[in-house]
């Protein structure tokens, strides 16, 4: 590794590196958008953050500062990367290892996240023109201002007025409740001088219009300070993310031009106030659909890499760390590797962030090529297609950042109480990941997304089973989308319902069996259209027995999230299945079967965490489960010789690790001490509090025993 | 409740109230050792913390100190505290309350926690009376100095040694590597003076005689500044309990009189360095076994009142936030608690909360009397209940503190974005808490702790099984105890195995057959009897195999978690059907009824949540999953109307879960808004960092437009 920082490494991890059975670089390149030219631009960016001589992007002694100190720094950083970037030329395609390199809540994130994206969705030509020279310099620092104090993902109850005034030209945004401050944007609190703020728009005519996007200058463009009418703050201290500073902001009445509604869906004729909305193609509306979907992504991609940091700490320190004796009768104590019971947490959480990264690249590959189809004239590009990559980014999203964060949090307590050190680097990766299973929509109501469009595709389901046609025919609409093999296994279920057959078993002689990569899809396939038909079967029962649809809705969600969670899964092991079955060049056959092996891992680890599933849909007999948790074993072991290599091969620097735990030469009781030795709390004899505090209280319990003891009594001063 | 914080409520929550099936002062009694008056004692000593004139129990701005400040406030509070208990008269029994009250993490909590419970139980008399004397009056402030930075519970392998020198008649204390660093004893860092140190012992021989006890002054006792060879000093900023200072240390030679080895079990004579162990009765190590259970049980207990007050947080707020329409058509938004999603996150928990703490009082309660027991001539306590109250408090004390910790993060993020806020209260609860999974017995690891005793009872059963009696026979040595069920199961299902008989599934005619307390309680049972015999088929298959004895150990360790986990989990249910079949004079039939509607829905999610446990075991059969399903929903249902009253009755007030989300009167937005208002990073305009960094950024931005556009170009100081 380039990066190391060290040249002598912990004899473990030295024997571990020395026996892998595969080039971790050459799966480096693979993860580096495939080629050892990309690795190499990749460690450029980050040496030159690493070296930077302004020494700003150190972060060794961010653990101790005040969070106002830490939001500073993290502005200074982020000036300092700008400089980086336009130095080393960082192209946007580049712009994720600049950013990763430096490591940091960048308070301008959201500038780039939200608003730049959205003043090229949602504004006119001239319009961005506008707005476009002045974000790009960040003369405009922007954020996205949807969210309020009482209103979250829906949209349609949000409070905030924009009225048209027909006399000046102007929009008059105000916030007529407490519970209509906007309230959680990042880069909203201290940063930005403009928003785009969602609002209902009031036209000309008093009416209602639903709400539209309006940019609104927060702060004087020389001073920075609060224009007059906008109240704006930060939120305050959160679980994590705390140098970004996550804003509150309020309207009394502020006017803004007219110019300043975006104005490429809808706009508002001058002087009578009237609403026109645009007439877009259908082929527009779709792109900005898809649009849409790219944070969801993002954060399906980034759920990968943030676990695979986690599980890089956590397997190098288990690999390190020793606890417990080989046998009771040895004075050698085990590398807490080795225990079943740890590898069974680790390992697979290793082959989901492998996986979450790969599903990630490839849902964001769509996304761009959809994109790029949809500007052709007669696009081909059908609804359907855009409901499936909608249903895919929603479940999707959901399950990434659920399993990252709490595997995270998993990894961590395998670190024993050093995991609870800043030192080790887990608490801020987890405090800072934490936000996203909430935002972009919260994971525990996304599944509706996707099952709403799942169920969709049950008529051609339907029609298949009738024709006999599950396997052979054509999924119709469907057909080539993510969702077509949800139609060909409900079909294939209705048919043997309909023949009163039971489901076939899979065929498990030996636990061998289940460590078959297409057997494990398969599976998880027919687990996915299985609960799909079963969410289906709750709705029409409950509409059976009367209930509202709203209420057979509510009904059956913890279903729909049953249903949506195994699509998402069947889509995550498929997708690692098609590319180790046709690797990347710069993958071997040695890199392709260790992924593969991780592969198999994820598949049956999932099959025995969710065996209920499996037992209840028939494909697991209950005299068979033994063999499932046989397997498992298996594939743990098949994996455990090369844990370290599928770590090193993320090639994250101990730079951007930080952590004492997780370092490359594995030196980390050096490191923890040197962190112990930094803590403020330690920085005189005695400490803080001793003199107002705790020297008077013990001075006072001396007193008490000799006075009890009848001795002569001092007092507290001359103890 | 008498500690609520305003007059008016929230609409919403009124009425939650006003529906209240049952008394929940009559619950808070209950809670409270089942007595009105000491619910009234223990308002008292709230109510004095609370309004206290010296104001220092406020914590509304701890969110915005530096650990420094927030570690000598912490200390403040220490020294208020005590001279409040004094005042108060505040009786050992009553101490959880004021302790309760002033929610703070205690820099001395580890001196009354493992300190003085030491000196008592491994001193002689001599030395009891001279640490005594200074301990509980804080002359003598004491830690327990067990863990070191490279060895965490496997005492045998610690590194510290002390010497005794014949010389001198005096041990010489000493750590010969960096990972023989003492590491992690809570209040050792700053605030303790002394350390009950675990070292090795090597006598005047040069014998190592194993892992003794040895107190150790660290400081000295008027200037506090650490001794000749003591290095001391806090661990650094973790992940939550940033007010306690863990600690380091290490001793480079540091010379002790023979009089500090604790010596009530061994001793060293003087002048010949002799090692003699003495003689203690059977009775007298089973009382000390007893004493080091203590900790764990209070883990048990306190899981669940911190799931409590995460609950009651969560609840609150899902009753006062509305979100989503109730349909298409409507403009009215639900109540989220009204997501049957959400309750199906959030009811559970609080039923798990319920069970926690009781369970956790009546392994306090067991301890307790066992411990009176073995003082009297003639005990009849048996070494299998010694080893059965050890295994319930392992197994217990993992599956408690796991599922509460995780559980706090759950109801986090039932919280949507606000529960990311500290002012939500949650992320403190929630740091502070995750020491519990890794302390006293990593929870990963205890589950071997319950298996090995567990294995031993399947003898009995094998010879009930072998007598067709494992209904009626005697269980042995485990006649009374709670294994007591394992050996009749275990014997149970071996009965049906030899006669080749399929195992009895449930009688589940429709879903509400599972609403029966007796039956859920026998199911958990034969799933933990069932899982049990799975372990030791597992162990010896692995032996037949030719395994060595610790690799087969190591690979059935999965399985032991899930074995114990089930016990656990039978044990928590069996205990909370006691309680409901018997209710406490204080709850009458609707409170006992509500209490039991939990216990039901506590019974019916477990068998949901390990459905494939029970499929396994042929419990439930593959067709009626559905019926398990529908069974859950009608039990939340169940609980639903009576949620608001079930966590009023905790009784908590406003100030100790200082959280605007969480407040009785349910008046959340403007307390969140205030929140916002104190955080420093608002105190100026333009905020903190403009001046150094983003001033001129953003006049470079405009300078480099307008160079751009040809205008006349201003320099930065002119913007």
């Amino acid at each position: 590794m380039s990066t190391s920082s060290s040249t002598t490494t912990n004899a473990d991890l030295a024997r571990e590196r020395a026996s892998a059975s595969f080039s971790p670089e050459r799966i480096t390149n693979f993860l580096d958008r495939g080629s050892p030219s990309s690795t190499a631009r990749r460690r450029e960016i980050e040496s030159a953050v690493i070296a930077d001589p302004s020494g700003i992007f150190d972060q060794t002694d961010d653990a101790y500062a005040s969070r106002t100190e830490l939001h500073v720094r993290a502005l200074g950083r982020m000036v300092r990367m700008v400089e980086l970037q336009r130095k080393l030329r960082v192209t946007e395609e580049e712009y994720e290892w600049i950013v990763d390199a430096v490591g940091e809540d960048l308070p301008t994130a959201l500038h780039w996240i939200m608003f730049v994206p959205n003043i090229r969705t949602l504004c006119d030509e001239e319009q961005q023109k506008y707005w476009l020279d002045r974000a790009l310099n960040y003369e405009a620092i922007g954020c996205y201002a949807q969210t309020e104090l009482g209103h979250g993902s829906n949209v349609r109850a949000l409070e905030t007025t924009a009225t048209y005034d027909c006399a000046t030209d102007e929009f008059v945004v105000n916030s007529p409740t407490l519970t209509s401050k906007k309230f959680w944007p990042g880069t909203l609190g201290r940063t930005a001088n403009v928003a785009m703020v969602i609002a209902r728009l009031i036209d000309g005519g008093g009416v209602d219009r639903g709400v539209h996007n309006f940019i609104v200058p927060l702060r004087c463009p020389h001073s920075h300070r609060p224009l007059p009418g906008v109240e704006v703050g930060d939120v305050g201290p959160k679980i994590g993310y705390n140098k970004m500073d996550n804003g509150f902001c309020s309207f009394d009445n502020v006017r803004i031009p007219r110019f300043n509604m975006a104005a490429r869906f809808a706009k508002i004729i001058p002087g009578t106030g009237e609403f026109v909305a645009k007439e877009l193609s259908e082929a527009a509306k779709r792109i900005n659909y898809v649009t849409m979907m790219y944070v969801r992504s993002q954060i399906i991609y980034e759920s990968g890499k943030n676990l695979a940091r986690g599980c890089t700490i956590a397997i190098r320190y288990a690999c390190v760390r020793r606890q417990g004796f080989v046998s009771e009768s040895s004075d050698e104590e085990r590398q807490v590797i080795d225990y079943v019971s740890l590898q069974h947490t680790l390992l697979p959480l290793l082959a989901a962030a492998y996986a979450y990264r790969m599903v990630g690249k490839r849902v964001l590959l769509r996304l761009k090529e959809t994109e790029a189809a949809l500007l052709l004239p007669d696009t081909a590009v059908t609804k359907e297609q855009i409901s499936d990559l909608h249903s895919s980014t929603s479940c999707l999203k959901s399950v990434c950042s659920k399993l990252a964060s709490d595997g995270l949090e998993k990894a961590r307590k395998c670190c024993g109480g050093h995991g609870f050190l800043v030192s080790s680097g887990l608490p801020e990766l987890i405090g800072t990941y934490l936000q996203n299973p909430t935002v972009e929509g919260d994971n525990a109501m996304l599944h509706q997304q996707t099952v709403r469009v799942l169920l969709k595709i049950l008529p051609t389901a339907a029609q298949l089973a009738k024709n006999g046609q599950a396997n052979t025919g054509s999924a119709g609409p469907w057909e080539g989308t993510d969702c077509e093999y949800l139609v060909r296994g409900a079909a294939q279920i209705l048919s043997e319902v309909a023949a009163r057959a039971p489901a076939p078993p899979l065929n498990i002689g030996s636990p061998a069996d289940l460590l078959d990569l297409q057997v494990l899809c398969a599976a998880h396939r027919r687990r996915a259209s299985h609960l799909l038909l079963g969410v289906a079967k709750e709705l029409r029962d409950a509409a059976g027995n009367g209930e509202e649809g709203a209420d057979s809705w509510n009904g059956a969600l913890v279903q729909m999230a049953r249903a949506s969670t195994a699509h998402a899964t069947a889509l995550i092991l498929d997708n690692f299945r098609d590319i180790v079955d046709h690797p990347n060049d710069c993958l071997g056959p040695k890199e392709a079967a260790a992924l593969r092996r991780l592969a198999v891992l994820l598949g049956v680890h999932g099959l025995e965490t969710d065996l209920a599933d499996f037992l209840e849909g028939g494909q697991v007999r209950p005299a068979d489960t033994g063999k499932v948790r046989t397997a498992v074993k298996a594939a743990l072991h098949a994996v455990r010789p090369d844990a370290v290599p599928l770590v090193d091969a993320w090639d994250f620097s101990d730079f951007r690790l930080k952590s004492a735990l997780g370092r490359f030469d594995g030196d980390v009781y050096p490191a923890i001490m040197a962190a112990c030795r930094r803590e403020p709390l330690n920085a005189t004899e005695p400490g803080p509090g001793y003199a107002e505090h705790l020297g008077a209280f013990i001075a006072d319990g001396r007193r008490k025993r000799k006075q009890k003891e009848g001795g002569v009594v001092g007092t507290a001063s001359r103890l």
